[in-house]
């Protein structure tokens, strides 16, 4: 049996740019992968609220490892493309993104993504994802 | 007259995650701005290549500053959403994100991305985005 | 109060393409609207299943009047743009599009579509739309 | 050598939606295919515009059939997903939709479409699409 966990933490720890934004993985189940991001004003645009880039990463990787647990076990996932919906500015002490597994098939997988914003205890979504994975690597026997 | 390249490079020097990301502005012009981003390990997916989040981050922010060149003198842009396509893996010593306008409305403006890939002199588009932008924000007379 | 059910059915009634593809509408509430499409030959694509076209056509309605139940009075809603997902094979006897409402804002609202086929009773998801919908053109009082 | 345009003929003469919204094929090229819808009150939204599905429609099977001919021979190619933008109302006495080629990769095909509108003898665009079409079915040798 797959230790999902270990699956996604170690390809997790690899990803440079996670670190780079200051993410971290906070959830792992079976078809749905939490990432955190505490706000920096590292990751900010113009008006100092969290770029949508920085918000678009951390979704795309958490539907990316959504993917993953629902994979073949060897196979590596790739985004193939997604979709992103920007529902209010990114304002938050700290922002968690959310990958789900809508449809596993066996060569795309679709995933939707959410992203939250929290300011104190209560939580507000600012981004809505709908993402195509595509499958591919698996190694040979 | 609006000096585009200093409406431009002006906002550009506030966005904090341009700077992380080590992505600079390279073309400004009426309806079109391209971003440059050098290689780096620190925007790494887990494969060693660039992170389809940071490539989305500059062709992301190429659209809105294209967006911002067509926009009413004194408004703001703020993406509302876009959709981009990966073609292929993000391999390359640097990274050119070109965003365009093709279609500048009173509320919404519409633009085309693209990312190419360098290795020595010659490119390779590995993206393609669409993306709505919304104008916002005139200040008051 | 407004009628939802009156004010949607009234301008589904209008749309041709509705009519001429056999869709109705099956339900109305707030923030939500189900069009449902009997297969037909007339619809088909090259294999013989439901065209994606058609498929697209009743879930960008279903989404248009989702948002039009969350609009200002007497405003209009027209589809700025959308994505959408093809799960698997329009294969069924009939097809079921729902639209709902995720955020609808000032001026935007993005609306969640999923399209489900049904062969005897049970039902398959085989689409999923993110729609973003501009809300427009209030009358003069 | 295939014949690019019997290929793609053969098969939209299949489409019974394309029949029934009146749709015709225009030009078959290496990479780009042209569909030709005229006016009909039968393909109406609410205000007598056409319905932004019957225009997604063509758009879709215009890319579909572009996919197709940059496809193995003997293959079969079915949308994975679209995005598609609407720029302004789509008000014309004819509409053409023309589907190209941006990537030809082994797996999924990359489309740009777009659809113009036609008064008199000048057009517009009226729509932008992004299209990942899938390769399929390859039979056997």
């Amino acid at each position: 049996m797959i230790d999902l966990d270990k699956l996604v933490s170690e390809s997790f720890s690899k990803q440079g740019l996670m670190a780079t934004l200051g993410a971290h993985l906070t959830q792992v189940s079976d078809g749905e992968v939490h990432i955190a991001l505490p706000f920096s004003t590292a990751l900010s645009q113009q008006h100092g609220y969290v770029h949508a880039g920085a918000i678009t990463s951390i979704v795309d990787s958490a539907c990316g490892y959504a993917a993953l647990t629902k994979a073949p076990a060897g196979s590596e996932v790739v985004t193939a493309e997604f979709k992103i919906n920007f529902l209010r500015p990114a304002v938050g002490e700290r922002f968690l993104a959310i990958g789900k597994v809508q449809n596993a098939g066996r060569l795309l997988t679709i995933c939707s993504g959410e992203v939250q914003a929290f300011m104190g205890g209560s939580g507000k979504v600012i981004a809505l994802m709908q993402a195509t994975i595509v499958s591919v690597g698996q190694p040979a026997g």
